[in-house]
C-alpha cells in the first residue's frame, strides 16, 4: 500500500486518558483508534496485524481437527442460570439489556454454556466423540478499570475453543495436544522464549489449571518461573506443597509480572450435567460429556507483543504478524527515484510480498521516524545515491546497521523466516 | 473435508418457532444454529458460504480504493446524542446497557456517527480526500419482529463503507462508482438478474435514496420493476409525478416483493456539521465533509439466496458462494471403491478444489439426500460401477442428468466460472 493513500496518519499526540505503553504506540503509529477506556478500533494496518495473529491460530487449530465456527454475542439468560453464571454477583463482567418484549438477553462475555447448548443437537453418541470447535469471537465484558490497553479490553477479540470428550482420559489427551499447539502458535508469533505454562488454581476437577504467561511489566499477574524446566507457579498456588508436588524448588524460581496469553479450564463432566448434555456409551448408557476450553487473547497478544519488543523508536513486530515485511522510504522526488522506487515496489509486490511504499512528499527524517515507529520488519531506501550505486540501502527494524543489498539478496533474505 | 469429522448433520426436525423457509433449511443441513429469534450461529459450512461472500465484496471495495477495518459494538452515547440519534424516540432498535460507573453505553446498529468522529483526527485538508473506509461488523438491532430467519436479525454482519467527500459532485463520483461496484457483486453471488436499483425516499439532502432490491416473495419491501431499463421504485415513493422524473410508465411496471440487499445513503455536510467534522479547502477554508454511506446485508444475502434458488430437495448455492464445489459420494465399502474415493478426494483437494468427501457408513439414498440438501454444486458418486466404468457419475444440484465424464473433464467443468 502507498502511504500516500493511507488514510492513517502517525501522530505524536495520544489521547490524555491513555496510560498504556502499548495503546500510546499503537495510536501514534496509527494501528487502533481509541473509542473509550478498553474500547479500541481496529485501524488498516492494525488490522492485518489481528487477521495474521488469527491465520497463524486458525492453522494450529485446524491441525487439530478442530472446526471453526461463530457463535452470537447475544446470550439467552436461561442457559446461564443453568450454571449459576447469570447472576452479577457470580460473573461481574456481563453487559446486558432486554429485548422489546422484555426479555433480558446478555452479551457474550464467555461462549462454554451457549457451545455446549449447541452441541446437544450434534453429539449423541460415543461414536461423534472426541469433537471440538472453535471461533474467533469479539467477547464483551463490563471491566471495572480497563488501564492496559489493548491488553484488557471491554471488547476484545479471543479465540476459544471446546473440546468435548467421553471421559477424563479422552479430555487429558486433547488437552496435552492443544497445549502443545499453543505453545507452536507463541513460537510462531515471537513470544515463545518468553512464554511460560503456568500452573493456576484448579476447578472443581482439578487441582490446577494452566495459563500461558508472557514475562512482562506491563503484565497483571505476579508468576514464579524455573527458566530451565520452562515451566511457572501462579502466585495465587504458590506453597511449598506445590512445589514438590510440580518438583521445583523455591530457590531456582523467579518473580515475575506476567500477562495471560492463553488459558486452558477442564470441566470435567460438571458443565454438561448442568445443561443436560450427555451421549450414549457404547454399552447404551448415558453419560455426561466432559468439556475442556482453551482461550487465546488475540487483540491482547498485540499489546503484549507491543510491550515485549517496541523501543523508543516505536513499534516493532515480529515478521509472523507484522502489517507488512517491508517498507520501502523513496528519498528524493527526482523521476528516476521514481520510476526505480515504483518498480521496486512492483516488483516485490510481484513475489507475493506485504509491501508498505512510503511516496509521500515529506521529509526524508520524517519517512525514516514514521518507518520506524510503525515497526516495519525491513526498510529499504531509494534515492540518487542508491540508484548510482545499483544497489538499495537495507535496514532492519531492529538494528541500526544499514547495508547495500541487491534485490535478489533481498528477496533471499526475506524468505527466510525468523 | 470428510463428512465422517464434519460435526454437523443433516436433520428432518426444525425449531417448532421458525417459519421462515431459509433458516429452516440452514437449520436443516446444518449451516446455522438458532439460539433465539433472529440470532443464528454459524456453523462451519455456513461459515464458509458467509466468508466466500466477504471475500467476493472485499475485492471490489479494495478495487474501490477503499480501506478497511473494524469499529466496534461498543457506542459512546454522546456522539449519538449529537446527531439526535440516541433516544428510542428516534431510533427504535439500540441495544443499551451501563458500564460500571453507570456511564450509558449502545450497542452499534449502525456506524455512521462513531466512524465520522474518528476521521476527525485523519482528515485535516482537501488534500485527504475524498477517502473512504469500510468494514465487516456485526451489527445488533433490537428489533421487535424477527421472523424472516437470516433475512432481518437481531444479529448480523453488514459490510458497511463510508466515504468522505469535499462537495456534493466528488461525493456523486464515488456514489456512482460504488452503485457500479455493487452490481458487480450481486452478479457475482448470482443473484444479479433479480437485483434491481431501486429509488426509495431521500432524506435532508436528496430526493431520493437508493436501494438494491432482490426480488423475491419473502422480501419485505414491495417494489415497482421495468425489467427493461433494470431500474425499480420503491412503493414509498410511486407517483406520477416520480415515475415522469424517472422516465417510467406506469403500466411497463410490476408490483413484487423484494429483499433489500444493499443502499446507499447520501448524508450530505449535515452529519459532519452535527459532529464537528471538517477540512480545510484550497483557499483555507473551513468546510464540513460530504458523508455517504453504503451498506450490504452479508447474512441477510445468504437468506436471499436461499429464498431464490433452493428447491423441494434443499438448498441450492451459487459456485462463486458455494461451501465447497464438489459432494463425493461414496458407494459401497469395498477397498476398491474406499481407494478410488480416496484418491479423487485427494486429487480434487491437489487442485485447490473445495471438497465434500461423504465417506460416512450410511445409505447411499442419504447420502443422494444430503448431497442435494447442502446444496452442494456438483455431485460425483465413486462406486463399484464407475470404477469399472473408469469413469465417474456426475450431477449437477440443478439438474437430474447423470453423466459418465472422467477426471479431466470434471476439472475442466469446475474451471469453469458460472
Amino acid at each position: 500500500m502507498r502511504l500516500s493513500q493511507l488514510f492513517t496518519k502517525t501522530s505524536k499526540t495520544i489521547p490524555a486518558d491513555e496510560t498504556s505503553k502499548n495503546a500510546k504506540l499503537l495510536i501514534q503509529a496509527g494501528f487502533v483508534h481509541k473509542e473509550m477506556a478498553g474500547v479500541y478500533a481496529y485501524l488498516p494496518l492494525g488490522l492485518k496485524v489481528v487477521e495474521n495473529i488469527k491465520q497463524i491460530i486458525r492453522e494450529e487449530m485446524n491441525s487439530l481437527g478442530s472446526q471453526e465456527i461463530i457463535m452470537t454475542s447475544l446470550q439467552r439468560k436461561d442457559l446461564w442460570e443453568k450454571t449459576g453464571r447469570w447472576e452479577d454477583a457470580s460473573v461481574d463482567v456481563w453487559f446486558k439489556s432486554k429485548l422489546k418484549n422484555g426479555t433480558e438477553v446478555g452479551f457474550g462475555w464467555s461462549h462454554e454454556e451457549q457451545i455446549t447448548e449447541m452441541m446437544k443437537d450434534y453429539i449423541s453418541s460415543y461414536r461423534d466423540l472426541p469433537i471440538s470447535v472453535y471461533q474467533f469471537q469479539t467477547k464483551l465484558r463490563n471491566e471495572v478499570r480497563a488501564k492496559s490497553g489493548v491488553m484488557r479490553g471491554r471488547e476484545f477479540v479471543m479465540k476459544d475453543l471446546y473440546g468435548y470428550s467421553r471421559d477424563a482420559k479422552e479430555l487429558q489427551e486433547f488437552y496435552d495436544s492443544v497445549s502443545d499447539a499453543y505453545l507452536k502458535i507463541f513460537d510462531k508469533i515471537g513470544i515463545g522464549e518468553s512464554t511460560y505454562l503456568t500452573f493456576a488454581s484448579g476447578g472443581a476437577f482439578t487441582q490446577f489449571s494452566h495459563e500461558f504467561q508472557t514475562v512482562t511489566d506491563a503484565g497483571e499477574d505476579t508468576i514464579y518461573i524455573d527458566s530451565d524446566k520452562r515451566i511457572a507457579v501462579n502466585q495465587e498456588v504458590l506453597s511449598d506443597e506445590v512445589l514438590k508436588q510440580l518438583g521445583l524448588e523455591r530457590h531456582k524460581l523467579k518473580e515475575v509480572k506476567a500477562a495471560e496469553v492463553g488459558n486452558i479450564f477442564n470441566f470435567g463432566s460438571a458443565k454438561a450435567e448442568q445443561l443436560g448434555a450427555y451421549f450414549t456409551d457404547e454399552d447404551g448408557n448415558d453419560k455426561p460429556l466432559f468439556l475442556s476450553s482453551y482461550g487465546i487473547g488475540v487483540t491482547r497478544l498485540i499489546g503484549v507483543v507491543v510491550e515485549l519488543f517496541s523501543d523508543e523508536r516505536g513499534l516493532v513486530w515480529p515478521k509472523s504478524i507484522a502489517p507488512a515485511q517491508v517498507i520501502i522510504d523513496r528519498v528524493g522526488e527526482s523521476s528516476e527515484t521514481i520510476k526505480a522506487a515504483d518498480l521496486l515496489y512492483s516488483k516485490l509486490l510481484d513475489q507475493g510480498i506485504e509491501v508498505l511504499y512510503d511516496d509521500r512528499d515529506v521529509r526524508p527524517g520524517q519517512k525514516f521516524a514514521d518507518a520506524d515507529l510503525m515497526g516495519i520488519p525491513l526498510r529499504i531506501v531509494v534515492s540518487d545515491k542508491t540508484i548510482s550505486a545499483g544497489q538499495f540501502e537495507v535496514k532492519k527494524r531492529t538494528s541500526t546497521d544499514v547495508t547495500m543489498q541487491s534485490l535478489d539478496d533481498i528477496l533471499k533474505d526475506l524468505a527466510v523466516k525468523e
